[in-house]
């Protein structure tokens, strides 16, 4: 699940919270591998400061789970702060941690952090991610970059200090791509980092696998779809009939409605999404049909294998959380339903 | 409590992590008013990266008391960042919180953040305190400063932003003060903030409230000794023997023999514990009888009514956490006997 979070902007932080924890664990309980969490500062639908604090707070009551900041604005930090915090956490969940790593992408964030135009942000990204590894490395090292020091002291007589080692040695890494020929993704294939394509339409699908194979290619290092993820919207009930009630009239039909088709028309993403229509024309009866994947066990399992089937497929799909917190019942069936139903009929 | 933590260096970040929410939970049930926890990056003793996650973690369960990060060192962080955090955390907590800020006392916490000599930390605190407090306004603001730039920005035709502001619209902010005539403490009677007096000696104590009110009263605020705390290394047993045994075989004299005693030495601070003595002669016993609070209810009751009287009292008094992990139980019937037999003494 990749926990935005969408939630309504009435919702209180602490609604956030408990919703974002509660959901953790019923992730866990039904077999979810992965349960994803964004961070944002000024965003009213996408409202946690801090991933890591539903990470702590689920890290207990999780077993199997993944839990994974998704992702950290490596710019919005002190990056030397941010590793350290980073490699404790890797060991709070025993290795079961996958960092995302972001360069920011609203501009609002942005000027909270002072930073009036964006246009360093990438720089910024890569000289925190430099800074990161050496502090992971927990030996003594000096690092005086373009927007950031760091360093690791030696032992004194006073003092031995403390590793920043992450768990099992290595934090594995994931980033997230949404353009077309993400530089994001063509990163992550240089790295061997894993990969995470925002759904932006099948050609987007097709197009996000090809950039980052072809650049771990280039690096000489070997991906496969397994690192491959597609976030989707999925909604699952007995029937077509319910799942279309559940979708329009729920969590996810209020997101789209209130937020994410505004933003998505501004950044030309729902044309991309519908590639044959005239944005004038589109109706929630086209969202529900062919950008949502919504139906009973056998519709679902079906539009999901063709997507894979004409996009090349992926190792795993992370849906989207939303704003289910009225009546969270069904919408918990539905995760349900998908590890159940649908799953099995993917293998 | 206050969680430095006094872990030994060979505890995992999980175990730190679970005995620090455990601690949270029993202190909870048992009627502590505050729990501080600390924040290090790069301490082997002292290893919360974080303190957020433990309260985090300790939100849900968890009804009464207030959870506190103490202190979060400002000069080490994105101070807008960490401003939209705090008020989320105020949120989380529905209000049961106290910001604790520092100014970073560990040169080797500092060189991590590729400060290379700390002598502008105290001046990077007031200026990341400032951009803090714009941020909780939550308000269009533009703040350019020596060394952190911040903003908030109106409100566009895509996004209304989300609000900043802290529950209740306000954070409540207490500093620690160790050093005679602490700037720390002046700082904080200046502001009217809570003031934590990390234990230095009887003299010390009276000389921080002298520092604090004096401070407080120039500034036309009014505090009085109800904002007032006093940190100390508290254990109660049964009988004296008992107390004495669980002290000094157990985490509190493991944490000193091991860690404290040569820090403290270092820095002149047993000394001014125990201004009569030469410290070549000092041995635990000076140690047991003079400078932590051990024995039976009644005799703890005793010896803190006379330091009360000595000083001229504090309002709280917040108990050093200690490394129990072993074995909690003897560890927790202390915490038990000091609000079930001590408090009530002392009222």
């Amino acid at each position: 699940m990749f926990q935005t979070p969408f939630m309504r902007p009435e919702r209180t932080p602490r609604q956030v919270f408990d919703f974002a924890v509660d959901q953790a664990i019923e992730c866990d309980r039904l077999g979810f591998t992965e349960y994803w969490i964004g961070e944002h500062a000024t965003m009213s639908w996408e409202s946690i400061t801090n991933p890591e604090l539903i990470i702590a707070a689920s890290a207990r009551q999780t077993q199997k789970i993944k839990l994974c900041p998704g992702a950290h604005l490596l710019p919005y930090h002190n990056p030397a702060s941010l590793a350290a915090q980073v490699a404790w956490m890797t060991h709070v969940t025993e290795g079961r941690y996958i960092l995302g790593i972001g360069s920011g992408g609203y501009p609002s964030d942005a000027k909270l952090r002072g930073l009036k135009d964006m246009s360093t942000n990438h720089k910024r990204t890569t000289e925190a991610l430099e800074i990161m590894k050496n502090v992971w490395e927990s030996k003594p090292f000096q690092f005086d970059g373009e927007f950031y020091s760091a360093g690791y002291p030696e032992n004194d007589e006073h003092h031995e200090y403390r590793s920043t080692a992450p768990y099992g040695g290595k934090v594995e890494i994931g980033l997230a791509g949404l353009s077309p020929n993400s530089p994001s993704l063509s990163f992550a294939g240089r790295n061997g980092y894993n990969a995470l394509s925002v759904y932006a339409g099948e050609a987007a699908i097709a197009n996000h696998w090809n950039t980052y194979e072809q650049a771990a290619t280039e690096a000489g290092i070997s991906v496969n779809r397994e690192n491959f993820r597609v976030v989707r919207d999925v909604i699952v009930a007995d029937t077509d009939a319910e799942a279309r009630k559940l979708a329009v009239e729920g969590g996810i039909g209020k997101a789209w409605m209130e937020y994410l088709i505004p933003v998505y028309k501004q950044f030309g993403l729902l044309q991309a999404m519908l590639p044959d229509m005239d944005m004038a024309d589109v109706t929630i009866d086209d969202i529900v049909e062919k950008v949502w994947i919504v139906g009973s066990p056998d519709t679902v399992a079906e539009k999901l294998s063709a997507v894979c089937e004409a996009t090349g497929g992926w190792g795993t799909t992370l849906v989207y959380g939303h704003d289910y917190l009225d009546d969270v019942k069904p919408w918990n069936y539905s995760l349900q339903l998908l590890t159940e139903e649908v799953a099995p009929k993917m293998a």
